[in-house]
């Protein structure tokens, strides 16, 4: 028997998600929800059907886990706890300064509907969030540090985007190889965010602006690259395509502690990922299986990776797992 | 309220142990059982009582969880379902092999006696196994590598010291970093295990022996070195002392998957341990929290790594713990 899986949204992370689906057998994909004319979308490699979201309540008893793939800044918000009272579900909720209201809300619906929904999964919040977690309880005395990268960041390819003159950009947040280094002495240094990255943009210049007053602002736009040692190159659109249009990413999770009488003990963890949207939706297809497993066994409301012991992710027995790689 | 704990053994694990207790605001060690006489004991900064292992049962109500830190030889195969029955218990059970038989035995024992146990914990087993399992889940297209090492090997330590003419010795195992870098790019190479490390050798020899001939019967040693590129390096007594009586260890979990359309995604958790035997016991310290949490609940029998959900090894709240670490 497989666990019936349903998308809402189909966007990168949407179409990961589809992807990622069917590297699992255990799982099969029953629909895909959307805004759009559901006929608009070409869903590939997959009988699953594209449904109008008006319409996911009639899935009600057709699909097991829903995987939300939808924004955080507009479209969880509302679609977390909607879909929390009829559906148990996955998101990657990540404004992390709101994450307790939202628990809340999310918790609430699920209660009331007899449901369980992990929210904020994915790597950072995720899988990040657990190495944060474990360093800190193994190691007490220590220091978490966590670097982004190298990776392209959406929020500030937009802000460069937004400057006067610029017709297209990237920025690549990259993190600074001293710093890196530094902490994985266990020498645990303070470090601003700004000495522990830099910023790399690529950018596509309108005919007839000045590239080097283009490059002047980027630098010292607040908050986004002030503060930051920011690189800016500028490059032909057709190289931006050609060069740029991935979305790698990445980071490490980093705790250098102490124990005993000053032995130095460095816990590390790192991605390194050609697709940030891929590999996000293969953390939220993981986690599906923990929400129905949750469910099964009447855990009902909001969790988060927190919450989730390791076997509930994989689809093998317990008994497997203990033999093969414990 | 703290959780008072029992240490069973007072070898470099034990000692560990104590010292991984200071750190712990919500724990208070009650008390370290010993083989051997008691007083002969010098417990350093605890309050803690030395009691012979025989009188152990009497603290059946002092005890919320026993750390047994025995070996998994000889010492846990008994202890382990024996203390299970009558307490919570933490171990570092690490005879890969031989796993699922302990897991019974001791599982048997804590269910009759209303116990928790949770087997196997350390970093291998432990945090590299929960590394295994959560890469392998989330990336299901893709191949796990564990590398150990630069690490200070017992069993092959003690082979050198058996070979004739050896007075003392330590071997370090070593990964090979090529071989990392391989696994690292995501092209999952095939590798034996004499691929992945090397071995190199401090060798104190007796007077009068030929140390070439000691040389050639390490490097020679089935199993054990026969396979590997082996070092040996001869050295006086105090050299070996002063350079080689640190325990470090550490090494690499690593997994390289593909996304999509053959998008590389690499997962990577690694250690770097002054003291393997202090950063174990932190390891089983954080655990006896969740083992105390898991029998509150009435969760009983036995447990790994992979059962324990990671909010239960934290002393922080599940709020705390999704406002600051999410």
């Amino acid at each position: 028997m497989s666990i019936k899986i349903g998308i809402v949204g189909y966007g990168n992370l949407g179409k990961g998600a589809v992807k990622a689906i069917q590297l699992c057998e255990d799982m099969e994909l029953v629909a895909v929800f959307t805004r759009r004319n559901p006929e608009s979308l070409a869903l590939e490699d997959t009988d699953a059907q594209a449904v109008h979201v008006s319409k996911a309540e009639e899935y009600k008893d057709k699909i097991d886990v829903m995987i939300l793939c939808g924004g955080s800044a507009t479209d969880l918000p509302e679609q977390g706890p909607e879909f929390a009272k009829i559906f148990n579900t996955i998101d990657s909720y990540d404004t992390h300064a709101k994450i307790p209201e939202y628990f809340q809300s999310v918790d609430e619906a699920a209660k009331a509907g007899g449901k369980t929904s992990i929210i904020s999964v994915g790597w950072d919040p995720g899988l990040f969030s657990i190495n944060r977690l474990m360093a800190e309880a193994i190691l007490p005395n220590g220091e978490n540090y966590t670097f982004w990268g190298k990776g392209l960041s959406q929020g500030h390819s937009d802000a460069i985007r937004r400057v006067e003159g610029v017709k297209n950009g990237v920025q690549y947040t990259i993190p600074m190889e001293e710093a890196i280094n530094r902490v994985r002495s266990g020498e645990n240094p303070e470090l601003t965010t700004a000495e522990k990255h830099r910023r790399v943009c690529y950018v596509v210049p309108e005919k007839g602006y000045d590239t080097e007053k283009i490059a002047q602002e980027i630098k010292t736009m607040p908050n986004y690259f002030a503060d930051y040692e920011t690189e800016v190159h500028f490059i032909s659109e057709e190289e931006l395509k050609a060069n740029h249009s991935a979305a790698p990413h990445g980071g490490f999770v980093i705790r250098g502690g102490k124990t005993g009488e000053g032995n130095t003990q460095v816990y590390e963890f790192s991605l390194k990922l050609d697709s940030n949207p891929e590999f996000t939706a293969s953390v939220l297809v993981a986690y599906a299986r923990a929400a129905y497993r949750l469910n099964q066994e009447g855990q009902f409301g909001a969790k988060t990776v927190f919450d989730v012991p390791p076997v509930y992710i994989s689809p093998r027995s317990p008994e497997q797992l203990r033999k093969d790689l414990l």
